[in-house]
């Protein structure tokens, strides 16, 4: 696959001597410069008074590159999404690379200029980070792990769900998982289906500069809203009622799921979150979500029935379980 | 290799769903256990005043069990040792597994209690964590990625360093890669040589509560102590020489560079670090680290000459450059 004429990572590359130097600085230092990273030690020396959020994530997604996004792109998301789910300020990243010899020094920095890029979005900085470098077939290509802190502006949880509490999702659900399925299995859709691999804090932090007291707020991964929904019902101890038609499903996400058999409320999402609010900002907040994503919707409610389950309400009057995932058909999507 | 009887790690351990919660629940809930880890939020919600030290480090050791460690063990003693080096307390930790599909429960199992009883020397606590699972192939076995956050009671750094300061090695040095290099060999030796892999809190706190003003501290980890050496010399633009003979090396390990021709000087260390105090402090700080590994040596100092470099000064009087290292003689070490 590689051309061999050019440069690759070599197992010197993770040596701790003058290549591993070499490529922190013509690289990562590069890209991710700061005046906190560049005091070049071991450790960022960061400031903070109060509450705090700490949370990480490893990243192993294949392939690498997908429509709407890319490894380097998901890695900064997911975890400053994690802030922003926590009400926290997207702050500073550590940022671990294990990479397989022979990865091209292109790719590496294509992902890198992504990182850079998605950083932007949320003003987050990259601080630390480490370099390893496996041997060839000890890993598949690239992984990357970011964690990440910042200070707390709000404190939403699950604990803090009650029965009549609005459930909104902050756009179309199902993109990720239903772009990844697509690229391995080669399919030419009609639509150009893209993830929504993304950075939520500009829309985060718009609920919160409108005062919107977000009760709870998760982003929508691995599991997909199903997971989400799931947990909070089973955390709280309460049912939450979904729409089923409300659903916002793009097309093409539709057809995909049909012709695999797969739930789009089951798909991973990476741009996407579920938020609780109120009844009475319920309007406002969808309002504020759509000046992001037009197909922000209203999709339930907490319910003081179905105790630790969700329920879906059919078009046709009809009741079904929205089921906690089981098994994995779709391995890798972030 | 895999008993069919055990119980192995499949996909769905890391799809979102049922299986992964009960993993989560059921093994690391189970060893990790804390208040702040069993919030059960996608991020820990920490109380910070004042500086704070952030750090990050995958771990991908080749074999995941050797003499004196294993993965978990230097997983959790690695980013330790990193924040006790930056003055920080070790405080609270993540933790994300990339797992291959596979791998057996009772392993993961071994590797998790090794990280629980490293935990319990320092006092730090897992708080969040992260569960990948990539199929068979895609990676080898186990990467575990630890990143740390503790508050900071000291400030060490290059920048402190002058003319005059004594240098001191915590220990005997290149423990851990001739450990690793001897396993990958398949070495029966006459002795036991175990890895120095451990926690080097408890050292760094005597000293600090002994009011010994540590100017600068690394863990001597890949490149060891020619590597820590060779930055602090090239950073601060100052020499440091060293007396050859006074470098603490036990017999096998010197036997072992012999054979294979490596420098105890660049071989990596797991529970090792080079401490620079000024000269008054030296005596006392070397007396408070023999109480912790009896061969803790002063074993040189910064001098105003040699700018940038690192002079071994020999017992016949000779004197030869410690260099950066180069290339990659011993990979996966940490």
């Amino acid at each position: 696959m590689n051309n061999p004429k050019q440069r690759c990572i070599e197992l010197s590359h993770g040596g701790g001597g003058v290549e591993m130097s070499a490529l922190i600085r013509k690289l990562f230092f590069k890209h991710f410069s700061n005046d906190i990273l560049l005091a070049d030690e071991d450790a960022a020396r960061l400031q903070f008074n109060g509450p705090v959020a700490f949370t990480t994530d490893s990243f192993t997604v294949a392939p690498r590159q997908f429509n709407g996004g890319n490894l380097g792109k998901i890695a900064v998301a997911g975890t400053v999404n994690d802030l922003a789910m926590a009400g926290a300020k997207p702050q500073y990243l550590s940022c671990a690379f294990i990479i397989e010899e022979g990865l091209t020094f292109a790719e590496l920095e294509l992902q890198v200029k992504s990182m850079a890029a998605e950083l932007e979005k949320s003003g987050a900085k990259i601080v630390c980070g480490d370099t390893k470098v496996v041997p060839k077939g000890a890993a598949d290509g690239l992984f990357i792990n970011t964690s990440g802190v910042g200070e707390c502006v709000a404190a939403p949880s699950w604990r803090q769900l009650q029965t009549g509490d609005a459930i909104i999702v902050s756009r179309d659900i199902g993109r990720h998982g239903a772009c990844i399925l697509a690229s391995r299995e080669g399919l030419e859709l009609d639509s150009e289906l893209a993830s929504d691999c993304d950075t939520l804090w500009p829309a985060v932090k718009a609920l919160l500069d409108a005062g919107i007291d977000a009760k709870a707020m998760r982003d929508a991964t691995r599991g997909g809203l199903a997971a989400v929904l799931n947990e909070w019902a089973a955390s709280r101890q309460l049912g939450i009622v979904v729409d089923e038609q409300s659903l916002p499903i793009d097309p093409a996400v539709q057809g995909l799921c049909e012709l695999f058999g797969f739930e789009p409320a089951e798909l991973a999402n990476e741009g996407t979150f579920v938020l609780a609010v109120s009844p009475e900002q319920a309007d406002e907040a969808v309002a504020i979500l759509q000046q992001f994503q037009p197909r922000a919707t209203l999709i339930g409610h907490v319910s003081a029935d179905y105790s630790g389950k969700v329920v879906q309400n059919s078009p046709w009057g009809s009741k079904r379980y929205m089921e906690l995932p089981k098994g994995e058909l779709l391995p890798r999507i972030c």
